[in-house]
């Protein structure tokens, strides 16, 4: 079943590690199929090096487990309330990527810098509120969903493709598993130069509204002249 | 004797370097065989990229050599400490791995700043007081685990595998000497994170309990539901 | 058409990518022949994997394609502007690299804190003014070219061959693409240090003159007398 | 002449590279024969990927070109007076590798906060004091190698076997080539855990005098127990 986006959701993750975004067991990448509604995600705790295409684990969009012979990532719950949340998503990743982790234990956003920021997220990257002592203890990594669609807001998820979960870490996203993870590389990177730019000059301001303008829409607006197209 | 724990000794010893926790002789790992008593340990000052399996010493609890061509770690002495203390311990490692020996260097504990902390470490790794003058000019090594078994004070030293000793290094342990080294690795990510965190944010607090608690015991707890137990 | 100028480009912008300046598409290089007065520039937006020499870009002075299956890259009026305007320039390099655009999004000049730098920059690396907004919104890559022009002022720009824009990251430049790219290298490493060096001590000073002098000219002077000439 | 001293020199250059001290051409090891009173050391400017053992430089005390093809390199003045100085030095090595160069950009000694420092370093690492104007245009590399002799004063120099020369970088040393590039290798670890333990605490003291004798002496005292000597 799904073989081919197994085989694509097993080589998302093994990017994840290629990237050196994640150690040992750490992080998950998942991709939907819109068509049968159903998500493709890494399984809990097993290890990137053993790890085969099909470990992936295939889950409805309620959670249940329709195919696999292992536990899907505990933090398929997450997943889930984006896919059911967002249409235009169609991949979703968790890290704990060492510069975005960074902002989410120091409870920050990561404001626009510069143009490597502007060409991939249209303004700050959030980072969301606290969870409630209820929401941690009763279903966690669901409200962890509820918490980012409520930073989220009324935006386009995709003009912003990531976001910091306060004390825990980042997730991204894009069309599918493998611009999710591109999304989360590029965050990462985005997250360490907004580190080095903070402690380096205290007083910095965030871009100006023009060049950020200018520069997301280069690549994304409907007069985008960057790559091939 | 002991030829397989001898073999799983070396490979936890290369396991650091490969690891990028030590440069040339650095760092040492021990498991104990709790049958006979007998720790299998790193040999004093012998290179990564010439060691062997049959290079590893065996030791009793009182440090005496029962085979072996080489000496033992000078840090011998505090592994022992370790293992006759703690039963439920059956690997320790000792490094000087860069953001680990940074908080030892400060004289400071890692606070529980995510979830990444909080997945492994109940709670701040406490960092050691300073050895007395007496302590150093004595059984120096013997007293520094004293001073460890002394700053875990009552706990489950598997709650918090690892330590800070002050302008030393850090000390990891497990239930076996792969764990051990394990946990000294995610000790480094984590002090790492720690560091990056206070000097982005000064004012950073640490996580709340329930946070704490909620990643601790999804691993770890009794309805434990990371991975595929 | 100029083959052996597509080659040489070619492995200058693989170059970017082994000297680990650049990930996915970001970066460029190009290299003019001043004989034809056409420049060899990277495609825009294709993977450095992929990439090969034929698919390197020939435009003319002006910007247009002159020979080539894709679409130059978008920081192309940039480097036409230093060609035109700097005759003694060969090849021109734009990247992200982290620790100088930690500089451009901080809106900071690298100033010469050591030797290092003195052995290629003769002074501080300058960061440019912000772009006005009717010099973002109109033809925003030329524009870039002028402003680095435009603090370049009336210096030989070989005596500091790299410049920080502004929120935007750093071009640097050379005899030819591949002494472009050395000095992009060293650029981001002086930049590393230089960040390094602030953050460790606030009250630093910049080099004294003299000192600024003597490397600078031992190695680029009338009497250098560094390496082999 | 002195063929295996010179593919000794090589290889201790080569390590520099490894060991990721150096970029391009930066850097230099040498070593001397105390029997004919002769040098060997790296060529100026010459790429490590493409240089040989019999690319090595043979030179006198006095600095004349014994036997080679290549000019030595540029700081040859800077080694030979460490060798015309010290008696109990067989290796120099100057690098500009980056933690170390960033205490001499900020014109810092690099103080002893810890047991990895005192395994080596019998005490801070001193940092120079500014050249003058009359050194720097005078015999400046020699004046460089006057400096460091004159800020170990009445020490021997095994005992803190490196230096940090202000505004420029470290030089190290040993009882032979390899022996200073180990101690560059640890110098530049010593000073980046410096640098980190001191942006993370300002307040940090260096390490009593107990520990750092205890720890200098377990590795290079008459009792030394550290190894398998």
């Amino acid at each position: 079943m799904l073989e081919k986006l197994k085989e694509k959701v097993y080589e998302a993750n093994m990017e994840l590690q290629r990237k050196g975004l994640v150690i040992y067991t750490w992080g998950n990448v998942s991709e939907i199929d819109r068509e049968t509604g159903l998500v493709v995600i890494k399984p809990s705790g097993v290890d990137y090096d053993t790890m085969k295409p099909e470990d992936m684990v295939v889950v409805d969009l309620e959670g249940n487990i329709v195919e696999g012979e292992y536990k899907p990532s505990t933090d398929t719950p997450t997943h889930l309330v984006m896919y059911k949340t967002y249409l235009n998503i169609g991949g979703v990743v968790h890290t704990h990527s060492e510069w975005a982790t960074t902002f989410a234990q120091g409870g920050m956003s990561i404001p626009a810098f510069g143009t490597t920021h502007a060409d991939y997220f249209y303004g700050d990257i959030p980072c969301t509120r606290d969870l409630t002592d209820e929401e941690i203890s009763g279903e966690y990594e669901k409200e962890t969903g509820n918490v980012i669609v409520e930073t989220i807001g009324d935006k386009d998820p995709l003009e912003i493709p990531a976001i910091i979960v306060k004390n825990h870490g980042p997730f991204a996203w894009g069309k599918d598993g493998n611009s999710a993870v591109y999304n989360a590389v590029v965050l990462d990177k985005v997250a360490e130069m907004a580190y080095k730019t903070m402690t380096l000059n205290k007083d910095v301001k965030p871009v100006k509204q023009y060049l950020l303008d200018k520069h997301y829409l280069r690549k994304h607006g409907a007069n985008a002249y960057y790559g091939q197209k």
